[in-house]
């Protein structure tokens, strides 16, 4: 693979990711969409297949990482570090790019649902005006969600750990592909697996922190909502944005020392 | 593949793709259906099973486009345009067929429904008087829905892009199958994965305009929409049917472009 | 494959089969089951995946027909009938022994759900006591629908309509599977894509009639419901017996028909 | 299969079965959780999936058993008993280390949940204040159901059956996969069909008893509920422990008389 090839299969690849990520996040969160309240198979299953998409789509390409923490695992598997730069900048564009694509495919749901009266302020705001107050200073307003992770409840050693567990599991998934596939490649068949290992992480880790299990999928579309011209956006809660990048890349480098040692 | 290959496998795909895919629309808006307000989880997995299971009937006789974008985009990819007015009939025509058999099977429950007072006038109805006017004026009615698409807020410029993006991962995902599937053909992991891909866009990219995705989708229910003697059917909301029509088309487009540049 | 392997095959595939596809009538019907209230997408997925382990397990006795729709549209397409009287033998036998080890499973929550004064005369009781004694007297109790299929609207001509429809496109799937399988058998992949195209058709097929689409999977559990000593089981609802018979029965033929017309 | 790799696949494999399976749980109960009340097809999802993961990632090293019932059933059907206790020790220990990283992953919704004043109690608090009490007694605590099975109806002969019922078709299925994957492994294919099959008996027979169909997995995590320091945890039910020990145990044994008769 090419080092351009690389390059814009990563971009390619994560912007597809991403667009069908938080794209069904604005789906079931906002209010003006057929797919509103669609609850969190939904959003489980969303995610999964965007990874498969993307996955197949990015293949022939650059292998599909697709995943700042895919690209370490890989790296310490094998002790190749040529191309990580190359992957890291493709994954940050393109999950910028797919963010942006968010926006446009739902750019009237957005205007809709952040115009709203009853709605701004979050669903904080329900509760308590305290709660609210502490949502807008939060920056866990009702939009952030769409773009990148936030905890249900912030507690900064229990969050990293789920992440580093979630990711962990992810990463053990892809690192052993290459012993129960003989020779079958990524494209299809894995794209199935890696596809409901995603769903799996979803429905099963993902309750305490939204499983970014991705420093691109949060960092890229955190900085999107932050440059975005959104009405009543709230802050873009930039004090957890370490946790979905260093969690998912402790969990990263876990599962290939495990790998190193039980399974190569 | 013979030129009547490719007519009656695009006829028969085409029409079982519709059929499938308007009956769970039809399954979850009647009131006297089972699976009536299954959700939007159940729209989306039976849409992308309804095209699964046209893809792997058909695949042997046509190659399975059932769809004028699908079509469009594989001919900018090789180059070869003779087939396509045989496919565009084949689609435009089972869709109609498919959208008729929805209507058979779903008698009893479009009678029941449309002639109750409670429903007819719409959702809209429920809300204010003002509305029900408007979505009849529009012909957004209540069952206008289980035969074509339409936007939950009507933007002509964002219902456009919506139908560009969506398309545009379709095709991306369908021209690479042949760079990951070795020979394997379509028919049966081609068809699982297709059938995930639009699973996903329903999922994520489904929200604002119900996602046509494909032109015959749209156009042939909706003739058929107008020619059904339905009791209070409303009207088949001709000024929005350009958009799943351009959309599509422009979407594999600019996926084809994408391909020829970054992929061939 | 020999006589007495199809019919063990059959017989113990047929009883997979109705074990699960009951036991998730039952799981979402029947008030003391942790999986009450699941919805239609429950019943869709359980009788899919019922399907895809039955076939699974039985394809390398019999190759997995567990219908007689299935058997006689293979019939039909190659001309072989020497078989046919032991597959149905096996196909009849296995639902009703899978139909009792639902009532052998769920023993409990029969007895809980038909001695509860709330539920006893079925849904229809909510409504109107009118419509409680009809639902008596057609035998559309509350439990009837986790053995056999009933209409939501009972009308003959579109019931058989639907039963016709939804068992065409599943044969059309099954017969042209040899076509698109080369030589992998219909172990693996084909029992998934089987699968989905069961999903398929209850998703978007099963909203009126519950979707037979195959006589035995009605009959045999019919046949069950009429011997068990359940309390308050109401009547069996002969009257629409015919109806999951001749439907797919019909809808097998055409498919045959048309498979040999146009794929073969 | 060295010694060492069977123990070391079986531990990491249940370890990441249960983290998965025990994780959606959690998920669906806990208050604070992102997933809660997800229903019942995300619990069968959830461990469906968890069962794909884990035995993709455990295949290469151990043949991916992960479960006591199938490591019966796979030493009656060819005979060998060597390495058994390997693998159980491997199970037992996995099943212990995955339910304690799902009290890590949701560490703060336990403490959350359980000291919650409206919550604990149970479910059962919120009929009778009896029934609370009797809730109480049993163990069945609102978070006991996270870790391990209990009955909806405690009904000792009913609830063996409806184990041994599931743990029959499991096994089943998994013994006829050498008849169906010629040469094509455990890890890929037959990982989907697994998922699957176990979506299935989740759907289907799991509303009695809650399918344990594992004895690892429902006395692992048992255990671990008795060691860890939660407030308010309530009993860990072992007057029930016995019945998702034996009945898994005995439906395997049936399976594989069953396939040493009718399938080898």
């Amino acid at each position: 693979m090419s080092s351009s090839d690389i390059f814009i299969g990563e971009t390619i690849g994560t912007a597809v990711l991403i667009l069908l990520g938080g794209g069904v996040c604005a789906a079931v969160t906002l209010k003006a969409s057929k797919a509103r309240n669609a609850g969190w198979l939904a959003i489980a299953f969303g995610w999964g297949f965007a990874v498969m998409t993307a996955a197949y789509i990015s293949a022939p390409l650059s292998g599909a990482h697709l995943n700042p923490a895919v690209t370490l695992g890989i790296a310490l598997k094998d002790g190749e570090w040529g191309n990580v730069p190359t992957y890291l900048a493709g994954q940050i564009l393109g999950a910028m790019i797919g963010a942006a694509l968010v926006w446009v495919a739902y750019y009237g749901q957005f205007q809709a649902h952040l115009t709203d009266r009853e709605i701004v302020g979050g669903p904080g705001a329900q509760d308590t005006a305290a709660k609210a107050v502490e949502a807008q200073e939060q920056g866990a307003g009702p939009v952030l969600g769409i773009f990148s992770t936030g905890p249900e409840i912030r507690h900064a050693v229990q969050n990293l750990a789920t992440e580093i567990i979630g990711t962990f599991v992810l990463l053990l998934a892809i690192l052993t592909q290459g012993l129960n596939d003989q020779g079958n490649g990524l494209g299809t068949l894995g794209a199935l697996i890696t596809a409901f290992v995603v769903v799996s992480i979803g429905l099963s880790l993902g309750g305490p922190t939204g499983y970014a299990i991705n420093p691109a999928r949060d960092l890229g579309p955190r900085i999107v909502h932050a440059l975005l011209p959104l009405p009543n956006k709230g802050g873009s809660d930039w004090g957890y944005a370490w946790i979905p990048i260093a969690g998912p890349l402790i969990g990263a480098a876990i599962a290939a020392g495990v790998y190193n040692v039980a399974f190569a």
